[in-house]
């Protein structure tokens, strides 16, 4: 039940702060006997990097992942494998406003009021800088999984600019700045992104994640169902207001019919005719694609002084200057894609534990 | 870390299934020396209720609750609290199809391939039957809060039939059979609802959750955040797909300016001029309301036949027939109130644990 | 985390006081499809009942058990299994000397000071009445377990009398009032208990376990030990003060040279020489029967006048009257059987959880 | 219920093998603004360090502690504290022998059978290395105890030989090489153990801890019971083969008058004649010293040979060569007091959770 752990099976505790000498995870449970090296894990943590484009934050940060334990002659062995990242451009400077001034939207305040002290510095534990972690964990998580299940994200909304689905197309989500898989969009939003940037403001952004291959079987009601422990995943990554599952909240709006996913049989195997239920159906995987969505909030730093109070409650302006990125949406498609990685991999270990005869694939007769 | 449990200092426990002799739930955690009979119970379940107007199942359950354990003489003794439900309409039936076939969005394949074996009768464990523990151990919760807190909900949406906010009125939630904040509203979904439940048809909903008091500093980041634990407990009830906090997925669509809370001071507490963030920044809560919002989809139980399979792996047509809602989302209501007051009461402690002398309110400064 | 579960994916809550209503559980996480019934629970229950000799206490109570979830057509279907026990012999009287009183060597003042509240009739929840529901659970455990793993347990020492081991009859154990493996101690127990009884007196008593057939592998280092579950879960039963594995605290006084369990082959299985070890090194179990022993202090209650307290800070004298075991560790034989088969339960399912390719017994090499 | 952590208030995490790059742990739930430094830490890592006498292994670890994160500015901010201490002494050589063939009383064989995969080198994650980091986690525990609160130990039984209880003398504690209470013992086994580790041989220890000023309160009935956790972390100490509280094994032999303790009043504060329990009743503290032992049998390492297995099957001796402790009893009793401490830790915040307005002494009446 620790703070700063997630996972039952597969779990992962993170530490650090943003401005401190190093950020690190621990990743508990992982099975043993997979190749696993520094250079599996940092391809992802590069997506993630900061300074990349000018669409996110210029801080420079290698991010250069170390692997300390639980390897052993290039393969797991089981025990508690521990990551390192160096912080590196801790640029002195002199903190001293944001260190009594509460810059709204973000965790200052509540830091403040929670524990009567905070590491000020670059937002210390509640820097987005703590998801790098998140995303080394996840690579972790994707080997786990092993090669048959495939976890991606992309950029489907930036600010009020929604993406058509019809021009959907994976190559393109690494093909522009914005894991966008929508290039005319792509176009688009960097004229607008530059723009919001220009005028020190910043925008929100809605994420999709698509993870095929899932096996059925995946997640455990009533209470840790797959999609219940997603959400809670994809929610505490930092900037997020809201989670989807399949149709979402555009559920509501459907009819009972309209919202059943019909279903047949091909080749043996149970075939949906389509998949509002996003992959789950009572809080367990159909064996479709799991598909989850979520939104973040625009950055709270932005240049426009806003309204605020300090330590001692008196009222003032804040101004966040500094380094940040424009829609920090961007950087949050990878951070979601190793949420949804670990939430997979911790489940398919519960689910093996209590039920190792269960079918790999959504195969009928089930026995 | 156990499947059918949730919380961790106040923890909640559910068993039964929708036609087995009972249903039942244990309340682990719970301070002592709180005033708890059966009548601090009954009430939130009779608000979720079946059989109470022609808008929800016609199933009879008094859902009258027992108290087992963890209170004596009219106190709770920090014990456990079991309380228990017997199920009494269990009409004996022919469940010969249902057993055999899968209902298109219910959980019967899911179960299925995961087990190899479920209680088909009523959708066994998986029916929202099960909710009602929830209403009871939320009822548990609300005193562990005490009444300076209140958590209360409302249906925005039916179906494609949104609220006009603007004529909020939390005394008309109790006065209409659906749990709808506008009077106005309230009288057209009743036509609207009438039509589709003649058609035998079903449509989906978005309840809103306002928790009123909640004391700033809940909530444990990075993992244990207020808002990741409010959006696995509200995805975690049967039918839902979304889940929001404060602007939610709206959020994404604001500029930083707009989105950002601003803060003044009011009696040498915090003030905010706006609640974007939904009371929870940095995943603690800031002292303002919590406001969280739910997506449920329609009801899966319509009387159109819908293509399917069965256990052998044979194509079928399956009609659902039998007493359902016709919008499982009005009973949500109770049911989503309950969840949250169990996610508040949970941090409530896990927070008093490690922060004794946190204030009580948002006030400044801290010390 | 509960207070009132224990064990991770085999998990068991249980609930209830002495003279509540009811006493009951709830067994989370059983894999589906294992046969269970009523049948298969109670004989392990009547080993443990009260009233079966004049040696332990005259209480009547059927403890009969009622399974009311989990269970379709005489199969588990993984979800949660209800078990709940009637409290019958409930004898009204006055409970006023007690209810101010602490009883030395009891509960009683502790759970005053913790909870400044208690259910002092019969012990409330601190009663050993609470370990029929872990005897319940047990019993789920071994069908977990499967055939191929025997749990036993036997009655070693007395008071201060142990047996002769080379006498080690596990034959005798189910025929005499005592679980003694020994049958001449049997006989002199017989004597020496009965003259402890007519004193009003009580002595403690030694428990060894022993579980066969227990496959290599579990235990999961190096916080989820095996033999630190072991010692949590005997520990935790009432009275208990002292827990061994294998050699235990005689090895305090071994070389290094007798200690060493030394190792052959037989039949492509690791053979060891002894089993100083208690069948766990490093935490994980080798494939030797798994044994360990616990200490069972003298029942507290005893006719002979004690100095205490009352709840006003009074200097008090207590005598415990009432229908009471002279010796409570001859009941705790079933308990302590059905704990250690609860842990061995969970651990597999961990075990697999992690390994699925690990081997069933201690063949070498490995792959 | 991760593997590697224990706790769960007060929740510590390690990682790291013997011959790493380093070892580490994460302690998460600290209270905030508790002065921590490393200089907070080191003392008692100096206490646990190898090398500081003959009787210790001679391998020279400096085991200099860094904290990376939960501290600022001397301070710690409720975030979790990451402590690493770099492996510096890992001299390369041939580990072929050891790679191969399994050490007698070692965890080499059941790893191989568990995981498939072991890092060998020096014992891996098994080694007694991973215990400065508990000792570290202990360091902090005792700050969140606070001063009132003083967690001992003492090495009470060296191989045969036991102390003379008559002379314990905390003092001669840190006088001695063997943390020995008994100043003559300690002559006297300096001679024993000289001649143990001439032989090449080894002998096993028994260590007595000691908590004084534990508030009443601690422990949460009925499977989180503060002995029961007590057991749990002591047993799961590398080696340790049983455990105790209070009169242990021994109050099996006792008569229920003897083992009573009597109760009296003294100051308005509960007042007891005598100490059988360890301080412990119902799994509740009840603000007595709490007192608890463990048994640590010989170190396995030793130079006569005994027969093994290998990797393949085939039969072996094995000489377990190198730089080892004669006693590792000796460096368990700075480990073992840190287990207690974190124990103690994690239930005081447990406690307070629950029951925020319960007496920080043993006081009558209670309200």
């Amino acid at each position: 039940m620790s703070h700063n752990s997630f996972g039952h099976l597969f779990r992962v505790t993170t530490w650090g702060e943003s401005h401190g000498p190093a950020i690190g995870c621990v990743v508990d449970g992982c099975p043993p006997r997979l190749a696993l090296g520094e250079a599996d894990i940092q391809p992802w943590l590069d997506r993630r990097r900061p300074g990349q484009s000018r669409f996110t934050t210029q801080r420079q940060e290698p991010d250069q992942v170390r692997i300390l334990s639980g390897v052993f002659e290039g393969q797991t062995t089981g025990t508690p494998i521990a990551m390192v990242i160096d912080n590196v451009d801790q640029r002195s400077k002199d903190y001293g406003e944001i260190a009594q001034r509460f810059r709204p939207g973000h965790a200052d305040l509540t830091y403040e009021l929670k524990y009567g002290i905070r590491d000020y510095r670059g937002g210390g534990r509640s820097s987005a800088r703590e998801t790098a972690m998140r995303v080394a964990a996840g690579g972790v998580a994707r080997l786990v999984l092993g090669s048959e299940v495939r976890v991606r994200g992309a950029l489907v909304q930036m600010g009020p600019h929604r993406i058509d689905r019809a021009r959907w197309d994976w190559a393109a989500v690494e093909a522009n700045p914005f894991f966008c898989p929508d290039p005319v969009a792509a176009v688009e939003w960097e004229a607008y992104l530059s723009e919001v940037r220009k005028q020190g403001s910043s925008c929100g952004a809605v994420i999709e994640l698509v993870a095929e291959g899932v096996p059925p079987g995946l997640g455990a009601p009533v209470y840790a169902k797959l999609d219940a422990d997603i959400a809670a995943a994809l929610m505490g990554i930092n900037a997020v207001k809201g989670v989807e599952i399949g149709e979402g909240f555009a559920a509501a709006a459907l009819s009972g019919e309209a919202n059943a996913d019909e279903v047949r049989m091909a080749d043996g195997m149970v075939d949906f005719a389509a998949n509002h239920a996003g992959g789950i159906l009572g809080g367990i995987s159909t064996g479709q694609p799991v598909v989850a969505r979520f939104a973040v909030k625009p950055t709270s730093s932005i240049l426009t002084p806003r309204a605020s109070v300090d330590r001692m409650g008196q009222e003032v302006e804040v101004t966040t200057k500094g380094r940040h990125d424009p829609c920090v949406g961007i950087r949050a498609v990878p951070v979601g894609e190793a949420m949804l990685a670990c939430v997979l991999a911790d489940h398919l270990l519960r689910h093996r534990a209590q039920n190792p005869d269960a079918p790999a694939s959504a195969r009928l007769p089930r026995n």
